[in-house]
């Protein structure tokens, strides 16, 4: 199966052509284009350098396209992309307007011009389906939650392949077939005691997720992707009545108080230094006192998800680190996994310290297991895509 | 000692006159009045009633006042209460409008009536001054956090009240004794293992705080009353996102959705049926869904603060439930404590299901105890009060 997975941002439009054969998956070619500004050119500018390598020449090249849609209210799961998909995503660009005009735009650009390829639309809510409603539920008024305001979640995509490498990682098998089968099959019973994952997704944009048995029981993304962990440059958790005392306080709009809340904030707004872990951790090393303080929030805020998640689950079989903060610092594992003795947990220095590679980080004793797991989320969005296609496509 | 506990709502004064000798608290009486439009009317009648009882017949007979005043932003502690405190309320009555208004009058009143009786004031935010740095922080621009939007926290008087009962139930009276002189001496270490608590005050506003060695390292209450927990109409969490999504979506004014979320939210807006759990119990019991669903939110978000806090403190040697609805609901609590054998907390049923007094819960193999130490605010303020003055006052 031939799929292209098509990743659009405010200002990108990147894509990588990839060749699926049951768990294999070959990358045909890969490319993009930055600082867009009309995503309808860059997209025919991309289908034109796929058929100058003869790749792609005609719809019949193509089995799919498969697109990492973010928010579409109600609308969530792995599904073909048909207009509705467009109109959800208009409706809700309130709540992700970065991500969600490009989408719209991308999934018109390909349905007029490849109108016989389908699209696949794997929205990153899509893992949130069986939260328990008492778990999506803000403690707002009625009219507020029929008007959208509840728990939606995001970084689907990458938690659920967290599910499923960690349940491979633990020898279960069984279960990571399950997870693959979850937005066709849903949720499966499995005999035994329940396997409980806490998938921490760290990177510019961070979320902690809890998984029971390969299904999310809660994430730290509530209603939009600016809550929870401190991001790049967006809030995290916040107090309700911050934005009211801000536009009283500081003669704010309201706008402008959200606007600063989504690009002023987060670890640059605490930092002062940049929206780059990297930049920080760099002048907290050479001495500067608020950098470090925002490394100091980062990790209190990542240990708060997880404890909570921890309790919820009543216990952690494995905790998992991916993204690229998440894979990539040692330091920071070490400061989220530190003083757990009596939680059981005891990270490995030594095997903490090694590369980003896929790897278990605790030490033979340790109750709970510590996994790098690298994210490679168009790798998920193709299989997921591959997935739903295969089951409507008879296969040859 | 002679302290007068003055009990300002915003329609309401109620007062208890108590005679302190070392640790016994003697009550010489009590009084209040409801749907108080007048404050300084309120506090004429009181102080009338009290000289015709001979009870307070000048200022000579009351060594001081005591006020659990609620929020005065950078200003907090046990303190002498001049002119600045009953200012910092006024300046600062934008997060707390049904308390500091009518503490502020009290304060006044009591000093125009009474100038050479001091007047103490125990901020509810007291106990959380030694919160690390990190975690008072939201991740907002810097001019948020000089305009005052960062965690205060609440229900100070309560939390510190657990810390120390806790220890003395813990055997720890070294630990206690500092507690005990927390405000005048700051925290003390201790040698040995740090004694860890966490302290669900849970009523008709809800909290839950981290005491480690008896100070506090965190709560659930931030920048207002308002978070953490679903209230009995105050909303609890909520994403930074949803104030302007209100705005938008439902058309409402800033004033108007903070209004709602502060007057019909919490555990009323889940619900649908009251602000009071007991309501919102008997209905779910009868087969309603809804106030089945706000229990179940309920309990999920004390977990979720539980949990959060039992991590960070790496452990928890005592789990302690306080107010009305910590005191009183044995159900409530099973649900918060259930599922938890693999953090070594055992629940025991019979005990657990014992009445409001103070009780030990758990099973004799429980690595946390649990702990049912009924509140009284009251009697925390003129303790507080009274170890001000007694540091201001040579003793007798």
């Amino acid at each position: 199966m031939k799929l292209l997975v098509a990743n659009l941002g405010s200002t990108s439009f990147k894509y990588r052509l990839l060749e699926l054969a049951g768990s294999d998956v070959r990358e045909l070619a890969k490319g993009g284009y930055e600082r867009v500004t009309d995503h309808d050119d860059a997209i025919n500018q991309a289908l034109g350098a796929l058929a100058d390598q003869g790749l792609v020449r005609s719809a019949a090249d193509l089995d799919g396209v498969a697109f990492k849609t973010v928010f579409g209210g109600e609308l969530t799961g792995c599904v073909l992309a048909d207009e509705s998909v467009e109109k959800a995503l208009l409706a809700n660009a309130d709540l992700a307007p970065a991500h969600n005009p490009p989408y719209a735009a991308g999934l018109r650009s390909f349905r007029e011009r490849l109108p016989e390829v389908p699209r696949v639309a794997l929205f990153e809510t899509a893992f949130y389906q069986w939260v328990p409603d008492y778990a999506r539920r803000y403690a707002v008024p009625e009219s507020w939650f029929e008007a959208g305001i509840r728990r939606y979640g995001f970084h689907g995509a990458s938690h659920k392949f967290v599910a499923e490498r960690s349940a491979e990682l633990l020898g279960r098998h069984d279960l990571a077939a399950n997870v693959r089968r979850l937005y066709s099959d849903g949720p499966q019973t499995l005999p035994g005691a329940p396997v409980r994952v806490i998938s921490c997704h760290l990177g510019g944009s961070s979320s902690v997720t809890a998984i029971c048995d390969g299904v999310a029981w809660g994430t730290s993304m509530g209603l939009s992707p600016q809550s929870g962990l401190p991001q790049n440059n967006r809030v995290g958790d916040l107090d309700s009545a911050a934005v009211p005392a801000a536009v009283r306080r500081l003669g704010l709009t309201i706008e402008e108080a959200e606007r600063q809340l989504t690009k002023e904030s987060g670890l640059d707004g605490l930092s002062g230094v940049s929206n780059d872990l990297r930049d920080i951790k760099a002048a907290a090393d050479a001495g500067n006192a608020r950098a470090q303080r925002a490394i100091d929030a980062f990790i209190h805020a990542i240990r708060h998800w997880v404890g909570a998640f921890w309790f919820e689950l009543g216990g952690c079989d494995a905790l998992v680190f991916t993204g690229g903060i998440g894979e990539n610092n040692p330091w920071l594992r070490a400061g989220v996994c530190a003083g757990l003795a009596d939680l059981g947990l005891y990270l490995d220095p030594d095997l903490n310290a090694s590369g980003p590679a896929e790897a278990p980080l605790t030490t033979f004793d340790s109750r709970t297991q510590v996994f790098v797991i690298p994210a490679n989320e168009e790798l998920v969005v193709a299989r997921e895509a591959a997935r739903l296609l295969s089951t409507l496509t008879p296969s040859t």
